[in-house]
């Protein structure tokens, strides 16, 4: 079974949490593809009425591509979202960004009545950490943010993008600088890195999870928060 | 004496602070104003090398506009940030954002070796919030972040601009809500309003200023914080 079969599961198996008339949060990413092409197809198949919250342009695609109605957060509220994650730990706080579509996410997810996080086996880990922390930043700000990041023990990065040397622009049109941390707290990190001046948002989701649905090689686990 | 001419005196004042050969955050605002004027007359009578950093598109016009060669953070550290303030407490605490600038003042501001704050006396206060909180949003938040800042106690209002019944529009490129509060510990507040997703940057400057210069019609006070 390959990495991608493994992500289509847990797409699919999401989708069976959907109810009809609800207002559903859709994050990005590769295994949120699968989620959304499969609401999409839920959709036309039982005749649904569902609206999508984007959470990037490239779910804002998606979703017109397997004809799901988009609406905003302006509009309505999210009774559920559903999106990835490049990290989850065993407490179920989220390194998330790797799509550099965290800022939205973070919004959308922690604004959602329900969130349900979707990944292959290969994202779970004890603590979090390994992967760096994506932190969106106001172009301005570059120097000083990366300063003040390496001043918390941060070893930042630039994010690099479609140009060579040229960095990734964001759907907000910011910077991306990946961080690695040693993180002891992930809810404190989480707080303190939003307190840098020029910083937009950073890409630890901690304490908003309800849900994670893993995909392995032997089957499906759900994980619930309140049965932690 | 009227308020324009207190403005003058204080930004004169304040352009006295400046040694040749230092980079100089140039704040946002009516006051403001006057300090980029005079420190640009100083320039050229003494022939000073100074560099400017702006802190908006309108300090930018200023600084150019009065012959102040201007750089970037990317390029310079700050060695001395002189801004004005909404609002300045007894503990030299500020509310700013008046001018929809506060995202970057406070970037340049708390970045500088020593932020100088000139106001007239009609914004020095013994507590703030009095003076609504401007608080910074990228456009999708527009509703979540209005519920979350009713939650938290707070009155938001949209800021409105040049057109009728359309709101201002930062030089990030993002909406004002301004916000009243009963403050109690401006620290505090301030990170919580940055934790909110969807929140750029508050108004709210705990624990950075280090000197106020204040215009009085009895003259001009100075206060430093160190003696506080």
């Amino acid at each position: 079974m390959n990495m991608d079969l493994l992500k289509e599961n847990v797409g699919k198996e999401a989708v069976k949490l959907i109810d009809d008339g609800q207002v559903v949060g859709l994050g990005t990413g590769s295994t949120t593809h699968f989620f959304i092409k499969h609401l999409g197809m839920r959709i036309q198949e039982e005749e649904l009425e569902i609206l999508g919250i984007p959470t990037s342009f490239q779910s804002l695609i998606l979703a017109r591509e397997f004809g799901i109605k988009v609406t905003s957060l302006d509009e309505h509220d999210v009774d559920i979202a559903v999106d990835g994650a490049d990290e989850v730990s065993s407490q179920l706080d989220l390194i998330k960004g790797g799509g550099a579509a965290h800022t939205i996410e973070k919004l959308v997810d922690s604004n959602a009545k329900k969130f349900v996080v979707i990944v292959d086996e290969s994202k779970l880990v004890d603590n979090l950490g390994e992967f760096p922390v994506p932190v969106e930043v106001i172009p301005d700000s570059l120097r000083p943010v990366t300063n003040a990041l390496i001043q918390m023990g941060g070893k930042p990065e630039i994010r690099m993008g479609i140009r060579k040397d040229g960095p990734v622009i964001t759907d907000n049109g910011n910077f991306v600088l990946d961080t690695k941390f040693d993180i002891e707290d992930p809810a404190k990190l989480e707080v303190e890195l939003n307190s840098i001046p020029g910083v937009l948002e950073n890409g630890i989701f901690a304490g908003i999870t309800d849900k994670v649905i893993v995909g392995k090689m032997s089957g499906i686990e759900v994980i619930n928060k309140e049965e932690l």
